[in-house]
């Protein structure tokens, strides 16, 4: 099984500095990348387009709504017109950043709050659906990989669009194969090993399992991680590996 | 002679409203859109996008220094990386709202502030040539004409790109071929009928006088108009009739 | 019966302008103004307190979520935390414009969606009396009136503040004594003269008629008027001649 | 002689981190707290005014242009009216924050790039003078301690207004008093052991020398330090103690 990682990018903010992004880049394969609504500004976008092409990164655009103080995590209540059009204008600012360095955004991850409100609501998916397939189709949509992928995959031919399904490698999953709510206990594995050992599960037999234990095959395209810390970058040298060698172990 | 008009455009935001847009796109040739820095929003931009398609108008990229407050007139110090950087953003943010109507940004000019540190200091026209080189060579830059037109052409053969010189129809010219400066007298030309008469003879004859009355041969690509009151939208009605017509007389 | 007009002032932006505040100010009786979150600059602040000091009229606090470009209109999930300081945050910055005039905030009225979360989430109710209570007691807060006014006056109490409740001119009530929904038929009176109807019939008799016909009796401090097109402008000063002669006439 | 440490502190925005205020908090005598224009949200500025509190450190409004993504460094050409409401606007919003816990603002320090324009275009000075003084004549306005501190105080005292002279503990001076210019060679000190001999010396002889050598009698009411890195922090400490005991000596 093949696997890509992904990791929020890109979200520094003037001479505010978030993430490790230059310590990240070697070892992920897409680099979802701010685009001035909730964190960035053109300097950085500009910068870090520079560096995903150096390090060889997949470009993905990773809209939000326009909330800086809040960094995109509040809820707006965004008409579809309006959720339509702040789709492109960020999505058209990244890429004509990433033309200026002979390169193309191949896929678009939601931010935050947005994020959550396509999983929540059809009409806002349909509504970024809508905004890509207006202005290139062959750039994917990312979202939440659960057992609602089929309808989901649906929903998006009707807009022409493809679909990238992400799992995260630290998170618990309910039996019905939808992630556990953030606040229900052991929703988020901090354990590392426990990380390692679910990615490495999905890698060798195709599945994971469930907080009770029962076998899901969750279609898994890319795996979503997390930059903000030490402990994460470690995480993430360890889970490049593994992508990379499946036999991998940590000691 | 032919020649264009050309209006800033698409400059409301949120709930405000800005300028007769809808009575004045069926008149000129280039509207000048906003992108969100000065004025304007992602809603808006679609909206005046979608009335330059409606009446065949060329859309132009009116790209600001960040500065919603001040409307982009207050000058600010920005470095070259900035300035490339927000001129790439606000393109492309353009564009993609372009690209959902199959049409594309054909020129560039920049707003306020903008226009006169370009016009003032060589680094930030380069800065902003340098953009436009970098994303698309076929977009044109719009800047001012006057007797320092070949040196600008040159500078801009550097970056491989194109200029449109624009006349303002409403503002006197010294001897020189420069625009009188803002603050001196006769500088804004209020009375209707001197304007048309500026007109009229730059289209008739080819050339303006100067305030003293000197002939001023200064190439036009087009002519600036404005359209923020009732009396300048029946100024550019006149005036693209007289495009339209160079026998054409103002009762 | 004695009342008092409360409109929406300050509310323009830069150089957009919104409303006819000149017009009004000496009409009404409580001008509510913005604070730079949904609409409004320092500049526009100070000018609109200039405005309200000529013409004796009382100052309020308009606070909003932190939304330009959606006018405060849109939903936003803020904390109770953050709630707590935007309020401080806006009322303080109000407060010094007014110091510089010699005048004081004698009132705070949530703006847009801030004020229906106030009025249907409790906890949202409490972060703002919190804040009025942590800066200064005299404050009032201004709320809308309905069947609950006792409960919330009973809150209100626990933080040591006061309430204003206001019922509006346009807006029909349910049998039950609340505000009947926006979407629902009849819900916005537009004819001028039923307004003027209910208006007379609060200050003549103390009640209103509920769109069934039934008798209402709803504290009423205050009448929301506004004033956002030139019919309004002359409806508030038909309410005006009414607040002053109960036994006037719209002919 | 007595002199106090000031520091630009409550620098944060959102999720994202400036500084290290408080592990500095306890070492300080000012702290110069943002107000959202450059940096900081009203969250942010609650918590910073409770650690002030907590370690009965003396608050200074930190005010700035409006420009986020710049940190408040570029300048701006804002007019007296813009100057003069946009300092009312960040003082009173601090200020009801500070009420909310039982404190007060009690001088103001310019940040940044409007520090700069204050110290070298009288106009702004006078601006912000003005807007003191129609605020509240007992909080002090900070400047840098130059041989133009006579003419300056002068100025101040027709505003009523009382100064308060700072001087740069990593700074030159020339031999007329007046900071090195920060591209000069030697202008920055960057060696923690001189730093702290120009600040012993201050303490002790009440002098400091200019970069050829010369004894300088410059007014410091406080001294300026910064805490943006580990290294800035442990000259802070050492700083405190030197203040509090100008016998110690650096090991």
């Amino acid at each position: 099984m093949n696997i890509k990682l992904n990791c929020d990018m890109g979200e520094s903010f003037g001479i505010y500095t978030m993430g490790f992004d230059e310590q990240i880049m070697p070892y992920i394969d897409m680099a979802n990348l701010a685009c001035g609504f909730h964190a960035s500004d053109p300097v950085t976008m500009h910068r870090s387009i520079k560096s995903a092409v150096a390090h060889g990164v997949e470009i993905g655009v990773h809209p939000s709504y326009p909330d800086l103080v809040g960094f995109g995590r509040r809820n707006m209540a965004c008409s579809n017109e309006e959720i339509v059009s702040l789709i492109l204008y960020q999505l058209g600012a990244l890429e004509a950043l990433c033309q200026s360095y002979g390169t193309k955004v191949s896929y678009l991850k939601p931010h935050g709050a947005l994020y959550n409100s396509m999983m929540q609501d059809e009409e806002i998916f349909k509504s970024i659906a809508k905004a890509i397939s207006k202005y290139d189709v062959s750039i994917k949509l990312m979202i939440l990989s659960s057992s609602k992928n089929i309808y989901y995959e649906t929903l998006a031919k009707k807009y022409g669009i493809t679909l990238l399904f992400e799992l995260f490698a630290d998170r618990a999953y309910t039996d019905e194969g939808f992630l556990l709510a953030r606040q229900k206990k052991g929703a988020v594995i901090t354990d590392t090993k426990r990380v390692f050992k679910q990615v490495k599960r999905l890698l060798t037999k195709g599945n994971i399992k469930s907080i009770s234990g029962k076998k899901l095959k969750l279609k898994a395209d890319t795996l979503c991680v997390h930059g903000d810390n030490q402990s994460a970058l470690e995480l993430i040298k360890a889970l490049a590996r593994l992508r990379d060698d499946s036999t991998y172990k940590l000691c």
